[in-house]
């Protein structure tokens, strides 16, 4: 079905109606990237991005899961130091139906002095808190029982509500151990140690800039896919990276976090456990065998274009 | 004068009415870092970080300059690669007293549910974008000419005004090449590839974010100074770092921050070019020697606390 840029093209409309519906009706939902330079002129309730923030509204897919582990195979694609990099195996929930991204304040207007405004409010409600933090306590448990919320409540009103409800659901969970880190304080523990991170949950435009610094520690970003999940209905499976305008139409792009997205989709949003491995272990398989697309390549490595490394991919499963 | 955690035990409040006098009489501002465990669970009106909030607002000081460079001496100190690291040399324009920080509708309230929500607002007029802009555009112009504006236009309507006044005034500077990044891209160039940044310019929960991010690359936050400046008045001058609370009073801090802040008040607020060479060439001086407090230590180096690190700097003005 179409959404963003292609469902702009072919119905004038980012999300269309049918492609809301037949997505409710799926048991689950694998999404390509959505912008390009065409649309970025567009005016808002015309750009590619409104549409996937009504797909992710509409199922309400609020937990957004973005792992980023450092895979052995490409340790070198990380700028980061071998030994800072090494071992870096972390989980952003992010929350994605809340926050700056949703508030209904928002828009233009004029201040007392004639002087025209722009504005978006951050807004948070304890049950949209205390779901996201199930979901995120939920995970640390089944990871190394760690979880670090980020929040900016030394500032912001909304983060102190953050941080009281999510201190107050830590007593049902005394196995995970809950640490809470100012947001400008977490930007840099990220570089300065990211070993230090199991779980780490936050608000929608916190985890949207942590989340991709996150993934850029493990140098490849074009691997990292990502699960959006709700109470029930379908959960929402994607790569981290975004269209890659420059290089669209090129055989160039990476296709592994999209492959990867499939596997998340298979584990959680079909339980499929057994079938999501074999694809991981493809993908492995593969590197292994030292194909990579052009973000990854490096000396001594094969360099494939987007369409090769799928068929290496196949080969493998 | 006192203010944050110290005007709180002083005076009751976080930031003293004649301390503001003072320091708006002053003819540049030397700022401690100013929060700790002792006034951590303080309702808003009363944490130390408030007294800065209002500081800053006072002395309308809405441009804050945070370089982030990094030191030959100090490369292998950053959890970067060399090649990576090497040659960085960024300025972070944050603005500082509009935004999120500062919009007039926060608090906490119900919703229509009877759900307790806490809430803030991102707000931005015209005349606040062009007055960081130009301070902004100024700066390339006397750096490397690259201006690079950050915000979350594909999302936010705040941003998109953001980004319509610097656009509009790229004009007045065309000898300084301007682009435009989403802050999530941002995050994450900033990690692979530094050196493609010469000033940054952004709000301020987005500056707040990035700039810390950005000093973390060099792997010495414990040396960078920053600067707040607004039209007229004087100007704030700090280091980058937070307070430490957890090594306080064990003369382990580094106290180079806070002396190369000193360097840029010369530079910035009393036009003394030659005084802030002076101790800038001091700070790299005792570098060279060797001289390392515990946060930039390595093997071969000397560890001094931060009383012998101050002296040491003394005797090489
Ligand atoms: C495309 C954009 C609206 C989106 C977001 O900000 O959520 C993207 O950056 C992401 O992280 O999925
Ligand atoms: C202490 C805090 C209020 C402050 C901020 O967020 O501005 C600090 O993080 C900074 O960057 O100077």
């Amino acid at each position: 079905m179409p959404v963003g840029g292609a469902a702009l093209d072919l119905t004038g409309v980012p999300l269309p109606e049918e492609t809301l519906s037949v997505a409710k009706q799926s048991d689950a939902i694998l999404l390509g990237a959505i912008g390009g330079y065409t649309w970025d002129a567009n005016e808002k309730h015309l750009k590619p991005e409104t549409g996937l923030l009504q797909l992710r509204e509409g199922l309400g897919v609020f937990a957004n899961l973005r792992p980023a582990t450092v895979l052995p195979q490409l340790i070198d694609s990380s700028t980061l130091k071998r030994e800072v990099a090494q071992g870096v195996d972390l989980m952003v929930v992010r929350e994605l139906t809340g926050g700056i991204y949703f508030g209904k304040q928002r828009g233009f207007a004029k201040n007392e002095n004639g002087d025209e405004i722009g504005f978006n409010t951050e807004v948070y409600a304890t049950y949209e808190i205390d779901r996201i933090a199930r979901v995120a306590f939920e995970t640390a448990r089944k990871r190394r029982g760690k979880l670090c919320s980020v929040d900016k409540a030394n500032v912001l009103e909304a983060s102190m509500l953050w941080r009281k409800r999510v201190t107050m659901m830590a007593s049902e969970y005394p196995d995970v151990e809950l640490t809470h880190m100012y947001v400008d304080n977490a930007a840099m523990q990220l570089i300065r140690d990211p070993k230090q991170f199991d779980t780490i949950v936050t608000n929608n435009i916190f985890g949207d800039i942590l989340s991709d610094e996150a993934s850029m520690l493990t140098g490849s970003i074009g691997m990292l896919p990502s699960a959006s999940i709700g109470d029930s209905g379908p959960g929402l499976y994607e790569p981290i990276h975004g269209s890659a305008p420059d290089i669209a139409g090129q055989d160039k792009g990476n296709p592994l976090a999209t492959v990867l997205s499939v596997a998340m989709l298979l584990k959680y949003g079909l339980q499929e456990e057994a079938a999501a491995k074999r694809i991981e272990n493809a993908v492995l398989e593969t590197l292994d065998k030292g194909f990579r697309t052009g973000d990854l390549f490096s000396m001594g490595m094969r360099l494939v274009g987007c369409k090769e490394m799928g068929e290496e991919v196949l080969k493998s499963i």
